[in-house]
């Protein structure tokens, strides 16, 4: 049996469901995998960086009445929690992955197990981090990053030795899923938003997500981690779901091709990436033609299987945290 | 860099498909795994039990005029080919398993690490088969059983720890999707047998797909191996597609809900399994709606993941045999 100190780097829904879910499989992680876990770290923003020698009490945590000083920045908590893994879910940024690569960067070489459901430093960080961590023996895992839980990076790292990916085909954003759904059955842009964001789905400002900015980002985190081929977000041809109209989607829909905002890589012959994302109309026998709502999924072509599609059907917080407990799971297993 | 002597137990299709898939891949198995290969031992009922102190041509081999003198029986065979992988793709017995588990079991306490295409033994044997493994410190392995090469068992064992599942459906015969397709469109039920053997699915005697033992099988061997829930094959309640006439599949596809042989496993509330396979109606945005052809696929439903879908399209016998080669992989690696 090993105790593992735990530390979370951002505290927000996705977090405070990991932390429910680590209390609620406490049994089983410690029966079935010898794991047992104390928190010893939570940073956010309001809270600012909290550290213990002890283990925080997770019910205190959740309550948000916990009153343990603050540290004064990343190094100063890193080396007060001594963490053993580090979950990283602070908010996005798109353009640069910052400040989230500087602390999985921190996290990694203070020499903790690191882990992260953020996009961007996958895009913009991937190598550099995945380095220290082999040099320090420990992993850099991401498996929430795309399909929110469902096994996309691990699927190649574990189950699918000595593939060739010909190429990839991804519904990677359930909020233009949702508003183009809500278009389609004669409502309007704007109510689909709000539909995507009574759903959970949705930010504020749909924008990354509408104009396929979201979907990019995961594009890139698939060629750059399973192809091995770095692409940055201007390589890719985008298309957003905001020149649709609602009779173009009516249209599509009765006749059976509905759009939906597909995420496309073709690997070519000489190993160049042609990468896009935009609203294509695809039937329902499509290996994608099935998923509706917030659901999301990708398709590989691969050399030694014509066709390999993984769905995650409507996936909840609770399965972005699970995504985060199973790369925990497995790096120190 | 370790150079494995591998044998081939059966030398039909999927074994030859698989000697040719290490031909193909010996390159990338070198470089990128530290793996080579040689074939010293081939076993089938029409060459006898050929082995060889020193490795067979493959070339020869596919070829089939090795001049090799054949042993007397399996463990004759398993001491001068001195396998350190076997692959078992004898045909299949759906009775017993046998006799396919006694030649697993030899295979197993050789030492060898042992990889079957063949569904029985997993349904009558595994815990067995598998003890002897562990205790050996070498690896059973199965899984182009159940998808032909889509990862399901190393799914779970690999990639999605601490999940409870609740359930399973599967399309997970392939002659019988091609004749209730063949008959939507008009055609009749031996036209439809026909199609799916000239598609390469279906055997001569088409019933232990058409009544349904095929997907029992599979039923079975997924609640054994992944519900760890010892189910028989007469412990499933059965009904296979004999009992469908054309008029009633085409009212069913013109309705958008056509016919499907679905393989079903719900985990009850005390942790029992309730298990079935019968032709069922289900719509296109059903999650295994749009799987056509020959087509497999299976929907699980998690405690973590509200459901998750996995299809193989079209696979072919190189797909069969890349499950295969990814067993051998996963074992050495």
């Amino acid at each position: 049996m090993k105790r593992y100190r735990v530390a979370f780097l951002g505290f927000g829904n996705v977090g405070r469901a990991l932390a429910r879910l680590l209390v609620a499989k406490s049994a089983e992680l410690r029966d079935n995998y010898d794991i047992e876990w104390e928190i010893t770290g939570v940073a956010t923003r309001r809270m600012g960086w909290r550290a213990s020698d002890d283990a925080f009490d997770p019910a205190k945590l959740l309550a948000g009445n916990d009153e343990t000083a603050s540290e004064s920045g990343i190094n100063e908590w890193l080396a007060r929690a001594k963490p053993d893994v580090v979950f990283e879910t602070t908010s996005l940024n798109p353009e640069t992955g910052q400040p989230a690569i500087a602390y999985l960067k921190a996290s990694l070489l203070h020499g903790a197990h690191t882990i992260t459901a953020n996009k961007a430093p996958i895009v913009y960080a991937y190598d550099e981090l995945n380095e220290i961590a082999v040099a320090r023996g420990k992993r850099f895992l991401f498996e929430s990053t795309v399909l929110d839980s469902a096994p996309v990076f691990s699927l190649f790292r574990e189950t699918l030795p000595a593939v060739k990916v010909r190429g990839f085909t991804g519904v990677f954003n359930s909020t233009t899923n949702v508003i183009l759904e809500t278009m389609e059955a004669g409502r309007s842009f704007a109510e689909g938003v709000k539909a995507a964001q009574e759903l959970g789905v949705a930010e504020t400002d749909p924008s990354h997500d509408v104009d396929g900015w979201d979907s990019i980002m995961k594009i890139c985190a698939i060629s750059r981690v399973i192809l091995r081929m770095p692409l940055l977000p201007r390589d890719v041809r985008r298309e957003g779901i905001r020149g649709l109209d609602a009779a173009t989607l009516q249209g599509a829909r009765a006749e059976g091709k509905p759009y939906k905002l597909l995420s496309r890589a073709i690997v070519n012959a000489d190993g160049s990436v042609t990468p896009s994302v935009r609203p294509e109309q695809i039937t329902f026998t499509d290996p994608l033609g099935g998923v509706r709502g917030t659901s999301l999924a990708v398709h590989f072509e691969l050399d030694t299987i014509p066709g390999l599609t993984i769905i995650s059907h409507r996936p909840n917080l609770q399965s972005t945290a699970y995504g985060l407990l199973a790369d925990f799971i497995n790096a120190v297993n």
